[in-house]
């Protein structure tokens, strides 16, 4: 299966979940045991000799490839999640959003210093919430970071925000 | 690794999200590599030879072990989601929470007649949310039905709610 066949079966849905905005529903991918699959193996590929010890998943959508890639990885999984969600001790991050302030928040014992992290999550739009994941990731002082978005809306430039020496990966890319 | 490994690694939190709760910390068997990939394999031993083709995984916890229990299957994952969150056509199921009325949806198309189905969730507590993805996935008129938790609260009696019918397995079990 190729990356233009699983580009093609994303759902667009139009003005959701506002007027104006294209949503890549990516149910489509994961509802198909192909898709899935091949998802699952591409992702895989692109991580097994990197040494990844723990893959961290931004809720929610993240959640949904990132322990399954830990789990093929022989990795552990932890999940970032908005406040209030997590109940042991956390370390947080606060960043601006479109309208007003959000919070994300980390277990303080998830991850240690001779981690190997790839943070993943389903969608880099303008990148707001990953900028802040990765910056509550490097407060952790973990070996390396590498960061991996199932899609990237190429004409929004999220990928911009981050340094150049930040590995960064997408899998399927749209121009918008 | 045994059943009373990962029991053990489960972490108690007192009085969380409110007083008098002893909240089970799931985030502490995903962490580790060992623990998560015992647990995902027994759910792959329980469930491979059902014919499962779809996974449907209840928002949030129950996106960190269905889908990579999907993968291993080759079955799809389908999510069940609280309202406004699922993009395109959706059923719905309500249900009566401790603290007023609640909704899950489902994408109409996620599922069809020929789907052997598991729906997986993290906590079997009172049930309630369970007992409602149960209606809204027979509502879709699947083949069969199965239900998973990974952790059964057994002092609160929520398989009591379910007929005896139904194909109901927990893999961690607390008296309280």
């Amino acid at each position: 299966m190729s990356i233009e066949t699983l580009t093609a079966a994303v759902r667009n849905i139009p003005d959701f979940p506002i007027k104006g905005i294209q949503f890549k529903d990516i149910t489509t991918l994961f509802q198909s045991p192909s898709h899935l699959r091949e998802l699952s193996d591409i992702l895989y590929e692109r991580y097994k000799k990197k040494g990844i010890t723990k893959v961290v998943g931004i809720e929610s959508r993240g959640f949904f490839m990132g322990p399954q890639l830990a789990v093929r990885l022989n990795a552990g999984f932890v999940p970032i999640r908005k406040p209030g969600k997590l109940p042991y001790k956390v370390i947080e991050e606060k960043y601006t959003k479109e309208y007003g302030e959000d919070t994300i928040q980390i277990h303080e014992d998830a991850l240690t210093k001779e981690d190997v992290v790839l943070i993943h999550d389903d969608l880099l739009a303008t990148g707001g919430t990953m900028v802040a994941a990765h910056k509550l990731v490097k407060k952790m002082e973990v070996k390396k970071i590498y960061i991996n978005f199932l899609i990237e809306l190429e004409a929004l430039h999220g990928r911009s925000l981050f340094p150049d020496e930040v590995e960064l990966d997408t899998i399927l890319r749209f121009e918008i």
